[in-house]
């Protein structure tokens, strides 16, 4: 989410195959060179996709001959979007070449690309399996990949782009709550990270585990905020014209 | 949805095929005989399937012939739904025979039956395309069908056996406006009809159009209340444990 202090980036981790195979993965990883730049990327989709799209932007950063193509010397965060873009699209096409077209939807999956590099403005992509990528802009301020749906209403009511960042991460955890309760493909831990604009680190960060105090008082809270704001509204009469 | 007094049911009326060939049309349907049954059906999915059942059924009803099959002749809510599941599933089974196989996702469709007959309790059936259906209960008083996810956690949040129907269509009317607000293959005007236990035609039914008085309270109020629900719910810190 962008807002006009910077990024608010939220990722559950939960993966699946199939309900009797549930298990716990990061899907939020960064790199930053204090003072200098952050990069952080959120993965949905199939996780061997994402676990080796991340491996080999890891593999690149360390290994110095192949510097220049490493997110740590991208000149500014389109070019990272686009060295993102072609290797997820490659790491999709390579495991498609191996097993056939028609098991080309099991390889897929999706990235958002966040961060700011020095010279340049805090920036928030949304990278598709095809490579390409569009970027977010107060239009349209938020990207969601995977289970998007349920949590998507009271993000497009609460988002306002000069919220605190503390009302972003309570905005974020009460999405997350409304899709975990609807759906058991997203789970918690949850991943947070407010990266805030011209500091080249990650100026907050949690992992959100179920014992969280206050994800728990969000989580109540909210039933019962709910219940106080739906009798805010006007009552229906069978009567009225 | 089934409630302790009855059931209150709502469908949209928008169908598309691609966002450049919008229509309106019914996706509510009910046939009563006053004093002994009323059956209502609600459509989602391919609309020529969807109205090639509902034609069938009307003509069933109307060919007193072919009265033992007609949902005005069938003994219960459960012959009902049989029905219903058969004709959905040869409709669809017929379009597919005439395009080939792989045109069977093109004809897909779901219906959402709901009503009560004489000597029975309201009940609520979801049928799926293949002609089978699962009834709802108490521990799972509510289906959708259509464009679900959007509209689910406030109902799953706000849904109570013993609420007014009052309640329940403002709260339906709420799960709508969130869908209608996140997706534009949902749309006005929205058809709504109560119907109470052991009366056998409908307590209340409106057609709730873009200028409704009602609605449109409803949905700027729920913006309102939701800002107000969510700085009800305790503050973000940073430095808390």
């Amino acid at each position: 989410m962008m807002l006009d202090k910077g990024l608010v980036l939220m990722s559950d981790t939960r993966t699946n195959s199939g309900v009797d195979n549930v298990s716990v993965f990061r899907k939020m990883h960064h790199w930053s060179v204090p003072g200098e730049r952050i990069v952080a990327i959120m993965t949905a989709g199939n996780l061997a996709t994402t676990q080796g799209v991340i491996s080999q932007i890891e593999e690149r950063n360390k290994a110095h001959a192949d510097r220049h193509n490493s997110l740590l010397e991208a000149e500014t965060m389109f070019q990272v979007a686009a060295t993102v873009g072609k290797l997820l699209r490659e790491t999709i096409a390579s495991s498609t070449a191996r097993n056939g077209e028609e098991a080309a939807s099991t390889f897929t999956a999706s990235m958002i690309v966040a961060g700011q590099i020095k010279g340049g403005e805090p920036r928030l992509f949304l990278v598709y399996p095809e490579g390409n990528f569009i970027e977010a802009s107060f239009d349209t301020p938020f990207f969601q990949i995977g289970e998007t749906k349920y949590g998507r209403p009271i993000i497009i009511r609460g988002h306002d782009r000069d919220m605190s960042f503390e009302d972003a991460v309570k905005l974020l955890m009460v999405s997350f709550d409304s899709t975990i309760k609807a759906n058991l493909s997203v789970g918690l831990p949850l991943d947070l990270m407010v990266i805030e604009a011209g500091k080249f680190e990650p100026a907050h960060q949690r992992r959100v585990k179920a014992d969280d105090a206050y994800y728990q008082a969000v989580s109540a809270g909210w039933s019962e905020a709910l219940k106080n704001a739906f009798h805010a509204l006007p009552d229906y009469s069978f009567y009225t014209k």
